[in-house]
């Protein structure tokens, strides 16, 4: 058995870790409901995906907040890059997951802050702010919705009946980087009671048990962050199915995570899918 | 052309229509606030689908004061049923559309109140008491979001590249009534930017603009009660695809609503696809 290295860390230091992930998110809460109400402004970038304000200064306040609290940490952020991208600890955030769905008016959006340690995930925060739904947990130390603790009921079985609660991304996310549309025809077929949110709502609803599980597909670090150390610390299971380099673009990656037995047959309908590209 | 008969009624009669229902709607909101706060209590209807005390008592407030300020009006309800059937004007309440949502902890519920006169939609409301968000209107009163009136500006041609917003059922709900499973992969295939939140939150998203168009499919009186009347005062296309009988079940409607050109495409989407039972 590989020795899991997050155990290099005291559970005492990962707290305070999750004590000041905790601090950063209502800081930036608090940023993004005042950009919101005093008149979010709409940009494009480059790929022609949407940022608005709010995306800028809560990612500013969180980078400024980590540099003079930990400046000899990593700082990954979707808006602004990467900086000491060989430090062993790595804070992670995406400002506001869903830009698109904060800039049409809708309450789903979240931001997502990730703690990373040796490549590991320590800690993970997904908070949405327009919700008042906050779930954070570390390694060792539990996974908490709205300061309760979470713990997943797995199925008793492993013969799904079609009314099992799935979340996934949209096909479109399917065909971002090459044509991966039958996986997601082969997936609402096998488990048709489907939900799609398009931002990490559907990442909550997994790790909170109001889905059964969620499938992702070419997500970027930060749109991850947090996940897999939420749903394992909750009793469930994370399965990356595909991790690859796209040029000009960067590491993608392709997970599923929810109730165990769930996870387990979905990576298997995507496994048995002819694709020299799934990597499970 | 045909009168529309909704001009029998003043336009006075139906502002206090209007206002009734936002009374009515407020209330419930409390109710079922309050009763989320108190601990939700789950049964399950005799067709398996869930039912909450919220659902209950909120119907049940509503009928009551229904009952009071307008005797001689029917009233039809999702939990129970039918009274004055044949009264010209019929006041219809569906008082948590999204009951296994709530029931799972998921905020995009909603209530949805409409006001026919002769069949056709007089007055609607759709309201989310967990987001604090609500829709409502009257022909020829104009749609209001929040307070502030809502209008839709249109595709400016009919040419769409996949980015446009829709929303939709379940796979699931395509299947509910015989297989129409091969409508939800054709509306996927070509409108693959699609969101599924599993209640009356895509209506809304299609009403205030959020999505360009939403896709139901076969849904009850009480679902679609508010959506036609909110839609076409905010500029919006209202289409009903196919409206049939389902022996021991009632009504079933299919529909399509939100900008006018997108519509038009769905529409003929789903049109042009070999099925006897499409009435459009």
């Amino acid at each position: 058995m590989i020795k899991d290295l997050r155990n290099e860390i005291s559970l005492k230091e990962r707290q305070h870790y999750l004590d000041m992930a905790l601090e950063y998110t209502r800081e930036c809460r608090l940023l993004i409901n005042s950009t919101v109400l005093s008149g979010l402004k709409v940009n494009f970038k480059t790929d022609g995906s949407l940022v608005t304000t709010a995306d800028i200064e809560a990612e500013k306040l969180f980078r400024r907040r980590v540099e003079d609290t930990f400046p000899e940490f990593g700082v990954i952020g979707e808006e602004f890059g990467a900086s000491n991208p060989n430090a062993d600890f790595q804070w992670i955030i995406d400002p506001i997951d869903g830009s698109s769905e904060i800039a049409n008016g809708m309450p789903l959006f979240g931001t997502i802050i990730g703690l990373h340690y040796k490549g590991q995930p320590l800690i993970g925060v997904i908070d949405h702010p327009a919700f008042n739904i906050c779930c954070y947990g570390g390694y060792g130390l539990g996974t908490f919705c709205d300061g309760k603790r979470t713990m997943l009921v797995d199925f008793e079985n492993d013969h799904f009946d079609g009314t099992e609660r799935i979340g996934t991304a949209t096909r479109s996310n399917f065909m971002r980087y090459g044509d991966d549309s039958h996986l997601f025809d082969k997936l609402v077929k096998a488990h048709p009671n489907v939900r799609i949110y398009f931002c990490c709502y559907i990442h909550t609803c997994a790790i909170n048990g109001s889905l059964d599980a969620t499938v992702e597909w070419n997500i970027r670090i930060w749109d991850i962050a947090a996940t897999r150390v939420l749903v394992e610390e909750a009793g469930g299971k994370f399965e990356l199915i595909r991790q690859t380099e796209q040029p000009g673009v960067g590491t993608v990656y392709c997970a599923v995570f929810g109730k165990p037995k769930l996870v387990a047959d979905i990576v298997k309908i995507l496994k048995d899918t002819p694709s020299s590209k799934i990597v499970v």
